[in-house]
């Protein structure tokens, strides 16, 4: 435990998709709190090219990723955050929406600067080696036609084949809806 | 099962409070499909008479309950959903919000009769004989300073009682923000 | 024509349902100008007590009871505006949803205050001795099953009759969506 | 001075309109601190029975009376602060519109809750003797004739007679937008 | 007519401006269809390099040049429809604002797409030879004080002319509103 | 006087920081009129590579700037404005929220032309000879560690380093909220 009083941390992502980056980052962060609030962050955001799946999609994909990890769903709950217009207000719309929580993982600055500007105690993720662990990389190597099946768990790219993900991503990469 | 296809289904609420009818429809939902997906109704509401709690406070009582009641956490999930002004696109925002279903369970005519003309089977669920099994009643018990604490789980009701639901209800029951 | 110069008006309502009422002043005011912009204001309610029908629901009343009483459509054309937060920016809207009109016609002291605010002249519709023709009337009497058909163009009842209208006020009038 | 440190606080109110109750508070706070912040409420909200006057009407109002007054106006700056529907991000809300604050005059249960759980030390105004003194009272009197003028400043009365403030209460009392 | 049982279709654009291209796809689609709802998407932007135009100025070129071209107005009506945040819930938002309908008609793919994903027809329109037949093309050669009037309608082009069009694309061209 | 009947005017600007060009024009538009609107335009944007600044932070930036320059606080006012997404109705949401007005000062040649078509009166503030004397020139020299403390007010510069302005522009440079 990183401080005995210490029993639940938010760790904040876009999940775009869920890869196993975030599964490592879920894994690190159990190690040191008891219960882990997922915040799925630009919830509103989907049919986009740095957004391409549902809210509803990336819910599954977390739920399938911990199952295959044997990660027990006693230890976390999902809780999805929009973007708001007013960044400093954001702090408090996740306050809002979530059970009370004493500290943040999270390896992205902004998200860093404003929870620690609210007075939370901020904790980054160790990184791992690979380069391209990470969202950018793996929607690009989607749109591409490059593999990617092997940055995410087994049963997270079972479930993007079937949505159709990569046709989706393929499809937007270049358009607006109405031309 | 209500039919050998079925495996997942919504359940909607708002949930303020969590009550002991509310467990007894998730216990009933459990019985007939394998997940469930707990639809937190209004989520964006609070502090306000016939809505007194924060997302984050009916998730944890949610959690609280269920833990106590030993149901599994792996068979359901919680899923906010915010009013929308334009009522019939309220389905495809569900939609949009959850993982895939096949039916819902609610009480409430409106929104069977939304998610019926979206072509979702919709299944009551059977009432219980206690009159005072609802929300209003809960509240209404709450403001007036009558006990209320029967009628929801015993960790929901310390949990209340920890965050002063009661006070709050008092206080916001005849106030507007800014008189 | 009130003014030679005048070619253009707007008429403002609900149409919650388009009755016969509505059906008058467009008679009468397509005598005054040669164009029309019927105003769908609330554009964005439905399925509440005093705003029952969709858009499009009202819209296609609006072109069945044209048809019917053989208005050409050239001579109007309809625009869907909702309500805003900030009232006086309101005309403001209607300008920039409208092709350009030189005056209005209504009723409705609070829509006449601001557009006479903005500079339009504003006429009044003169009034028909039927005190039940109104919507409030109107929706009142499919609430408690009275008869209404009389109030409404014959196309209209048909197609409110086909939408199941009168079940839907029936189901909303004392409920929301989410108990 | 209340407190040493304190040199900024900030007053809530919705002005509508600002009354001698509203100046008398100002006055009140001014011993007290060195800046004040005066928070108009429910900016966006006018046209209203509960909120006749606009923004700009409001912070005419404030400048016209503090003018009378005689209150420096080195020692205060207006804020306009909308409504927002999740009420627990409205502190934040305000702290993103207004310079940094220490501390919140209000005599508002629910405001008073929301600036203290977010850590805020709030102190009452203490209330005048007269009845009369309050927004409301002052909007039913110029809805229903009754002298209103003695109730707020001089400067204020003529301003309100100039936007012809009675005359638009009296009109929205009773009416919506469109009927 | 593409099926005996389709009545009435959608035709989705921006129409910014509307087109020689937009008028052949509208003559094509009439032919499939009795009724035709022509859908004036992203109908809330205007004043942008990629959105000149208001929704009323668009609506007024789609009556001018349907009228030049002697479609009748029967046949057609038109439905402003905004943009959505959350994209999946479109289609949803255009089944509210237009009467009902059975197919649609577009060339673009993620519109295609998302009315697919809901169970609509889609049927593409054949294009025209002429590359330069696009919102995108027009909107540059008014920019650089090209010849653009032939590839619009000539009562369109006068209408541009009228409300200033090529003046209004400069101006926006590299400018944001408050630098 | 630019005119015998003109009191008030409005100054648009985004102010992100206030900076002495800013200064400049206020003292310029100062002498023409009595009293001047200073409107904060895209109050609702902060934390952004563009918009980096608080709307609370640049209420106090004008404060300091005035106080140093000595310029009477009851010449003129702050009202913040946010974007809106309907351009055309920006012009009725300043009105909305300011004491009325008769003129405005600005060289932004998009705000020109709105004020322009509503009707009022827009002189352009005379440039001064600096060419890094922009936000945007500002902004890229904080960004880069050049020097930036010369182009706005002392007090300005001092409130900017009090509030970390430079390494906050720096952070949110190449980042996105939730990466």
């Amino acid at each position: 435990m990183v401080d005995g009083r210490t029993s639940t941390a938010i760790y904040v992502g876009r999940f775009q998709p869920f890869h196993l980056g975030h599964l490592y980052a879920v894994r690190h962060a159990l190690k040191e709190v008891r219960r882990l609030i997922i915040v799925i962050g630009s919830s509103q955001r989907s049919y986009e090219p740095r957004h391409p799946f549902t809210l509803g999609e990336r819910m599954e994909m977390i739920r399938l990723a911990t199952e295959e990890a044997h990660i027990p769903p006693s230890r976390f709950i999902m809780v999805p955050v929009p973007d708001v217009e007013i960044h400093p207000t954001w702090v408090s719309l996740v306050e809002y929406s979530c059970p009370s929580f004493d500290m943040a993982f999270t390896n992205e600055p902004l998200t860093t600067r404003l929870l620690k500007e609210a007075g939370y105690r901020v904790v980054a993720v160790p990184l791992q080696e690979r380069n391209d662990l990470s969202g950018t990389s793996i929607r690009e190597r989607m749109s591409r036609g490059m593999p990617w099946e092997h940055l995410v768990p087994r049963s997270v790219a079972s479930y993007i084949k079937k949505v159709h993900g990569p046709e989706r991503i393929r499809e937007i990469a270049s358009l607006t809806k109405n031309p």
